[in-house]
This record gives structure tokens, sequence and C-alpha cells, in this order.
């Protein structure tokens, strides 16, 4: 006899479609499992993860008494990881998501030093206030290029290790940032479509920085992979784009998306209705834009991406006006977060050559 | 209507099992996923698994043609896990297991030169002929201390990588080995309970090599977890050793094993009945051999361990005559691969210390 509730419509989906993301992106597959089906509906997803990364920092103190400072920062980011998914979508329980949020900050935070390379925290001043991002630099004779890294509607700088990852291999430097709308920023600066301002304070803020070399690349996934090539399309600085699984034009399937992402969106955009979300979103357009990105181009899709169909990457890439590869993965999911070998050490390959040439 | 076959017993016992191993080893959770659900009988096992490495090891000659040769290290060495995965347990089909085993071997060849830090095919002189082992020396400014690899019944060399890893991250060399009965040893060399002497033929060849300390971990897995405590037993010149998921007595629970592991023992043991093969295992008893063993113990095991009981991690670490550190993971499966955050960095730094001082 199996006396376990079954989950409900919700946390079904999300056991079904997020496995994949959570563990390339560093979640122990057991820790998904057992977490996962702890969630009988909705409302405990994130004070489950939140269960789940106490486990993980206190395997982190544990190691930082040991004086263990590497495994410290191992655990303590997978602390974070956990803070990050309980918070991610959890946008109609606002209160619960700030907090499990700012745990995942104050997580990764704890990690940074122990990290290799190590991250550095750092503030970008932006109108007026400021963004904040990480810095990570790895251990190369001269200042590396360095590539901004953009997380989407539901991902933080937090979550960007796995894809940040192939780049260090490779002695490139990344900054991770929380834009408008994202992580740190959520709260008071509202998701704007312009992503070309935020970024330019980033790479103003970049030029400052003695660490790295002024050849500045930039990764974007999933909605970030929408916000890179139009700042491609502004930023002249920017010297190469990798663009995964970005949309061409939000709005073309908006009804058919799932309603926590739409909820996502309103609350991120600091919006009052589901009428102003779904106008607001009209305006995530890439449209006369992406023939404007002239810098070299890698854009990546999936063929079973059911968030944003593969044909927005094949017309991000026709419409590009400079170098160009197109790489559509058969049966890619969202962000292709599946078949991660079919693109990050790809694209790492590419953005290095890129920033050296 | 869902028209897809129900797979048979034994490979509906893998895809519940093996998971934890196969990704946590490094298998992407999709490629378990979609391969385990390609198998409908276990007779298809070995050659779905074969047509998966060849997905990666493609992808390694592409990135080999674009001269990117840190993706191409990575891409190889996932070819020969799928192809070791294929081979690992099919023993019942030798040709097929042979031919996918030599496939594992040529692909993690290649792979070698390439991987960070990169391995080096050795030859290791033992009884008129030859144990191969693959030596990895972290750049470090010294030759540093190096740890033994010991596999277990169905594991071998290519398969030590993700425990490698966290000893490489703190500076350590490690030398993973096929003994007798193992990987490239299978045919010619059946198992042998006194594992004390291929170890000492590795530790001899070990001397011989400048670019490694004369300091000597050892770090077992599964059976190898039980052959490093008689190994170190008998070896006085083993300064650590780490057992992860050994018996004490394989015999003990030999008939609650599942028929093809106890086929595995037959065929690896070179035995021509299954009477032969339960008599040979009482010979794999550290009865009067674990308080032998003087040099610093880790002893790791899991409550959930369907195979070995944590009880005798219990009760080798009593046993042990050195100081020994007993770490019973609550809910860990075999080898704690569902939870490999839970000792994997612990080992390596405890066995980072014990070598270093």
């Amino acid at each position: 006899m199996d006396s376990t509730p079954a989950a409900d419509e919700r946390t079904s989906a999300a056991i079904a479609h997020w496995a994949p993301r959570f563990v390339s992106n560093g979640i122990p597959l057991h820790d998904f499992t057992v977490t996962t089906a702890s969630v009988h509906e909705w409302s405990q997803w994130c004070a489950r993860w939140v269960e789940r990364g106490r486990v993980h920092e206190e395997l982190g103190d544990q190691a930082l008494t040991d004086g263990h400072t590497r495994s410290a920062g191992e655990h303590l980011r997978r602390a974070a990881l956990c803070y990050h998914f309980g918070a991610f979508l959890f946008v109609e329980h606002t209160d619960e998501m700030f907090a499990a949020h700012a745990q995942a900050v104050a997580a990764y935070n704890r990690a940074l030093p122990h990290l290799d390379p190590p991250g550095r925290r750092i503030e970008i001043p932006y109108q007026g206030s400021h963004l904040v991002g990480v810095l990570r630099v790895p251990d190369v004779p001269a200042p590396p290029p360095v590539v901004v890294m953009v997380a989407g509607l539901d991902s933080t700088k937090e979550e960007m290790g796995a894809y940040e990852e192939h780049l260090h291999q490779r002695g490139l430097a990344t900054l991770a940032f929380d834009g408008p709308g994202q992580g740190e920023a959520q709260r008071h600066l509202p998701m704007r479509p312009d992503f070309e301002v935020p970024v330019g304070a980033v790479v103003d803020h970049l030029a400052t920085l003695p660490e790295v070399a002024q050849r500045v690349g930039i990764y974007g996934v999933s909605l970030g992979g929408h916000y890179v090539v139009r700042a491609t399309a502004f930023e002249p600085r920017i010297a190469a784009c990798a663009s995964i699984s970005g949309s061409y034009r939000v709005a073309d399937n908006w009804e058919g998306r799932p309603p926590m992402t739409r909820a996502a969106y309103r609350v991120r955009a600091h919006l009052a209705s589901d009428e102003a979300t779904a106008r607001f979103v009209e305006r995530l357009d890439l449209s006369g834009v992406a023939g404007r990105a002239t810098a070299p181009l890698y854009v990546v899709a999936g063929t079973a991406d059911r968030l944003t169909p593969h044909t927005a990457g094949i017309r991000i890439a026709d419409e590009a006006a400079g170098p160009t590869v197109l790489d559509v993965v058969e049966g890619g999911n969202h962000v292709v977060n599946n078949m991660p070998y079919r693109y990050r050490p790809q694209v790492a390959d590419w953005m290095n050559h890129r920033l050296r040439s």
C-alpha cells in the first residue's frame, strides 16, 4: 500500500520538467528526487528546498570549522542553489520567496572566497543605485577577457556557476550579475526590455577593474538569451555574444506559457495585473533589433523546448548582421539543459576564440 | 496510448538502482534516462550504451578536428564511461562485453592527454605480465603524494575519475589501475583475494616514478573497499586508506545478492560453476585481517546499501588497529553514490591531511 499523497498538478509538472535544469546546474540528483517527492502541494515547495539547503550549509559550516575551505565552498554553493530553487518561481508568496532568495545570496557570499576561481562580490553603479555582480577571475598570467553572464526570468547570478566553469577552464573571467527584475535587483528595479542600459553600466564598471582585459563577451540563457541579443545590438563594446534559448518575441506564445511563468513576469516587472503584463511583454521583441547586432553571435536552440520555440533561435540567427553560428539541438529542451555537453563546451571554445582574436 | 513495451525485471532493477551511480560518476542524467528507456530486455543493454558512447565519441572527434582539446578530453571521457557501463555487468555475453570494454579503454586512452590533469597510461610489471594503470599528476611545484585508486567487482579504472577529481583539486596525484579480475586484466588474470600482491606491485612501480612523492595512500570503492583494507593490513608502505562500502565477508549475504552480481564474480574469478564461486568468495573475508591494518583508515558505509550492509563498515572500523574515522551515512546507498557530497570532499580532505602529515 502506498500512502504517499499524489502531488498536485504544478508540482508534478515541476518534477517532470525541471530535473535536467536542476541537475545540470548543480543540484545532486538524489536531492532533486527526495526534495520534490516531499512536496505534495506547491505551497510547500520553497520551505522544502530551504530545508534541503540547510543540509548543505551545515556541511559547509563543518568544513569551515575543520579548515577545509575548498570543501566549504562546494557545500555552500550547493546550499545557495537549493535556496535559489526554493525561491525561483515562488512569486505568489513573495515574503517567503524574498527570504529564501536572501538565504541564497548569503550562502553564495559565504562560498565565494573558497570557490576555484574565487568570486568577489562587486557593486556596479546604476542610475543612482547599484546592481550586484560576482566577478571570478582564473589564475592566469595576464588579465583575461571577461564574459558577462546574464540570467533569465527565474534564474539569478547564483545559478550561473555551471555555465561559468567551462569559461574559467579556458582562462576566461566571468561577471554574473542581477539585472533589473532579477535576483538582488528584483524588489527595487523592475524588468526592462532595453537591457542594453544595465549591460552598459556593467561594461562601464568593467573598464575600472584592472584584473580583467578590456575585451568583453556576453552569455545569456533563457530570457537572458533574449536580453543579450538586444544588448549586443546597442552596445558596441560587446565583442561576442552567446544566446541560449532566447525568445525572439516573448508575446508570441504568451498564453501558451505556464501560469507560473506569466506570474513571474508580472511580479518581476512590478505590474498589478495580467493585462498589464501581457502589454509589457509586447516590448520584449527583437524585431528590427536582431539585425543591428554586428558582433559575432552563437545561437543555441532546442527542438524540444516547450517554453521558447527553437524557431526563435533560427530567426535571431537569420537576422543577425555579424558572423553567426546557429546550433539547433535535436531533442534539446529549454536552455538545452538536458544535454549540456551539446553546447556548454562548444560555446566556451567559441567564446574563447572570439575574445582572443 | 503508450505502446512502449515494459522493460524486463533486470532492466527495471537497473533503472531503479543505478541512476545515482551512473550520474554521480559522470553519465548525464538525460543519457541515463533515454538509454535505459531504450532497453526493453537485458540483452540490449550493452549495445544501447555503446550507441550512446558513439554520440560522445563523435563530439570528441569534432572537438579534436577543431583543435579544442579540452572539450575533446571531456567528450571522450564520457564516451569511455558509456562504453564501460555497457560492459560492466554484461558477463553473460562475454564477447560483447569484452568488445565494449575495449572501446572504453580506447576512448579513455584518447581522452587522457586532454584531461586536467592529463593522464598517462602506465604498465606495471606483475608476475611475468603487467597490470595497466592511469597516472594523473596535478600541476603542483613538488612531486605530490599519490593515491592508488581501486575499483570493485564491476567498475574499472575508467570509472574512477569522479572520485579522483577531489584528490586532484587538493594537489594529490592518483594512480587508478585494473587489478586481477578487473578491466584490462579480467581476461588473463582471475580475481584474487590476497589483493596486497597486486597492490605491492603497484607500490613497487610507484617508487620508480619521479613525478610523485614516495607517500602513498589507497582508496577503494565497493569490492575495492574490501581489497584496500586487506592491502593496508599486509602492505606497510600504505600510509592512509579510504574504504567505501567494502564488504567484511563477501560470503555473508551471498545468496541475497543480485544474480548478475554473482555471475560477475564467477566470470571474473574464472570459475566454471556457481558452487565453485560460492566457495571462492569465502576467501574474501577480513576476519583476522582488518585488525592488522595499522595505517590511518577512513570507512564510509550507507545505511540504505542493499549490496553491502553498513554493519560491514562498522566491523572493519571496530577491528582496525590504527586511527580510524567511521562515517555511516543515513540513507546512503552502495558506495553512497546517491550523496557523494557526504563523503567525496571529506575523504579527499582527510587523505590530503594524512598524506602530508
